[in-house]
């Protein structure tokens, strides 16, 4: 599913992948230092080694190969690769399981990668505080199994649940389907433990709901992308899993008159955990790809999730408001037929991996701008001759216009990226963000500025520098 | 309700109170700046007009008196009193409605007060998107009544809602009741409008649920406690009103018991929107000041309420964990009877002011530790002979233990400050934290290390330098 950049390509979007030129000295003393300071199996060296860490989910590949992977398997050895690369100035890229979208984990020439997806403990489960503490390398998924043993989850989903990292998420901020309800991954993390550039070890917040002793640096560093410190533990929340969900889908004709419904949901006051909401174009593809009829049902479909004990009078009252505005709606409390109804969101991505290239766009709006937002992608895509196919999170707000390339491209063409800044665009004259929930990485900096305002963006390099001075975590990322 | 402290006993307990000293010239210079750059009624000088703002409601009370007060109504006058002031280094010490209980808002000889309690519109409401723009002078009450009108309403309900501002809300991350359910004031803020020390205006975050464009300045604002930036606007979330509520009274035979109960709600997952667990020296308390005969009915008062669509089934399974645990048990959905049974949590510290100077104190640990962190309080008011009260926001593990002084004494005996250090102690030997929601201030910045270590703290530091090089912000406060 990567769209691969040519080398170019990446050099035209970053303004400066690393700030460091690492020489041939350096670079030899810190492979020398880290063989002699780390236990064996935990150095990856050769292009063999470090080529599968040279990029993310992205495919945004910059010029050459990392000096060196790391594979931690304790906090120890991430120290230890930290301290000998800012003693030596070596840029050093934090890494979960590499499945961000931005670019935010990929690794040039010249510098190491932190592989943490081997430090994958939950170190700690309470039921009773309801809170883990766990390793940075668990799979999100793999927590909230963990926790569902006691009847409890972890509320941050993001779609890529299966196969991304706790750490991971922190360091994204991710978001997920349930967010508008259960919030995104930084409102579900307490605590942090957490390496600076130099290998200082720092405690961040609590393990209780509330605190306020001293500034919010687990909130700082959650979203950071790798580029303020290194997390080796997360102190995280736990909720009770819902007593109920009820799950409803309904057909509407347009995009824009299922974004209306939802907004007749939020004036209805009703909270779903879950309001997906798919355009034509993917239930198009849904059909080619699965043999189902879903595009001839309707031009969008809603899938709605409400739960908790009140999880019946709630979906009660969605219904009342689809009536009328939808074409069809269905109800179901049973899980099988759940499953049945939300296979169409489940199976768009791998549809439209069939059909070409997916690269993944990544913004928000107000909730009310929905549909204001979908006629602007769709202008974009025809303006600029590109298929993009939408779905969104439509309870906050989030979509994601994917736009489909031809895989025989060797790098993304000009006209996707003027039909993705145009989107971001039009997502910040709507009052929304250009990254939603996926983060920055290399592949947003050159509208970040856009977002942040010249002031703001200056303030922000002076937090970066107060945590990393010579700038060796993460350079050329997020920020 | 304040308690006076003697300046000698400030001088004691802050270990500089400001880093500057404001030469005789450098005051008239900016006075003359200030009366030339502000319109008439703006500015307040001389000991009438500063005397009211040299403290907040801890009653700690710095050394002399302010030089100045900046009435603000535009935030063209925030940002030319910070001009002025960055530019000659004259302390700032920025205040909403000064109901802080920590010193935070306290201003002593030398340095310029900016109140922002008349910059009070709601500039903004929108149901639709359910979001709120208003200035941080905003009566935080007032706001929430204003989302009413919509059946919305502002989630945060600090006690002082009635009182205090959003602005200063914001400042210290303000608590509340519901808060293990629906979040401190840092889940309610979408993004601020902000001056920084050289009055520089930045615009943090966004109007979305999502976003995670750059680090999350509006997360680090919050709960800074004046000494990152000035709140000049914040854009806040509002949630629908619950459908439902219903309330329950259980009285218990001892604390303890009633914390077990609390801790049984939780591992039968139910999530109430408020439990208030109050202790028997204040039920007594209550019962002297109103004639009620609570203390009879029990050594502990449980109050809870569920809320939602699912409140009536929420609540019956909370009523049959109490049910055998409690000495009795009370429920209504009627809210006039709901009002009668909250009454004792109501009249709580109103009935404790009758009998004394009441310090307010503030910790917070694990939901388990509550039942050993009202030991821990208890041990500690017997070792120093103090009067201590307790009730606690239960669901999340707030305990406020409050100290009764005589009215008499002209300062907080060492007694006092001994057990309030034990106190302190004990809540971070128990994994707690030193404030759970009044924000350190001056009064506990004597602690604050303890909870965050020399190198967070060191961290911490830098963090200010790179929002205000001058440490003109409100310094000795917060770190």
């Amino acid at each position: 599913m990567t769209v691969p950049l040519s080398d170019a390509d990446t050099a035209d979007r970053t303004d400066s992948a690393s700030a460091h030129a690492t020489d041939t000295g350096t670079a030899a003393a810190l492979l020398a230092a880290l063989r002699r300071d780390l236990p064996d199996g935990t150095l990856g060296t050769g292009p063999e080694a470090t080529g599968p860490y040279a990029t993310d989910r992205s495919g945004s590949r910059p010029a050459g190969l990392p000096l060196a992977v790391v594979h931690a398997t304790h906090t120890e050895h991430v120290q230890t690769a930290l301290r000998h690369a800012h003693v030596l100035r070596v840029p050093v890229v934090p890494r979960g399981a590499g499945t961000g979208l931005s670019g935010g984990a990929s690794a040039g020439a010249d510098s190491v990668v932190l592989d943490l997806s081997r430090m994958n403990r939950v170190l700690e489960l309470s039921p009773e505080e309801q809170i883990a503490v766990v390793e940075p390398g668990v799979i999100t998924a793999d927590l909230d199994r963990a926790a569902g043993e006691f009847g409890l989850r972890y509320a941050p989903d993001p779609a890529s649940a299966a196969i991304s990292t706790v750490g991971g998420n922190i360091a994204t901020n991710a978001g997920g389907l349930r967010c508008a309800k259960y919030g995104v991954t930084r409102d579900a993390v307490l605590g942090l433990d957490a390496l600076l550039a130099d290998g200082t070890s720092i405690r961040t917040g609590r393990r209780t709901v509330k605190g306020v002793t001293g500034y919010d640096l687990t909130g700082l560093l959650t979203g950071s992308e790798g580029t303020l410190g290194v997390i080796t533990a997360a102190t995280v929340r736990l909720r009770p899993v819902p007593e109920e969900t009820v799950t409803v889908a309904a057909y509407f004709a347009t995009f824009a008159e299922g974004a209306e419904a939802v907004s007749a949901l939020t004036a209805a006051r009703i909270e779903p955990a879950m309001a997906e909401l798919l355009d034509g174009p993917v239930l198009g593809a849904v059909d080619d790809a699965q043999g189902t009829d879903l595009r001839s049902r309707g031009g969008a479909l809603l899938l709605l999730q409400c739960d908790g004990r009140g999880a019946a009078a709630e979906a009660d009252a969605a219904v009342r408001q689809l009536r009328g505005r939808a074409d069809s709606v269905e109800v179901t409390e049973d899980p099988a037929e759940a499953d049945r109804l939300l296979a169409a969101r489940r199976l768009a991505l791998p549809s439209l991996e069939r059909l070409g290239r997916p690269l993944i766009e990544d913004i928000a709006v107000p909730r009310n701008q929905l549909a204001a937002a979908v006629r602007e992608i769709d202008a974009a895509a025809d303006r600029h001759g590109v298929r993009i196919f939408t779905f969104a999170h439509a309870a906050d707000g989030n979509l994601h216009p994917i736009l489909v390339l031809d895989p025989a491209l060797p790098a993304v063409p000009d006209a996707a990226w003027r039909a993705a800044g145009d989107i971001f665009t039009a997502a910040l004259r709507l009052g929304g963000t250009l990254t939603g929930e996926h983060g920055v990485g290399t592949l947003k900096r050159r509208w970040l500025g856009d977002e942040l305002g010249p002031d703001q963006h200056a303030l922000q390099r002076r937090l970066k520098a107060a945590f990393d001075p010579h700038g060796i975590l993460n350079p050329g990322k997020a920020l």
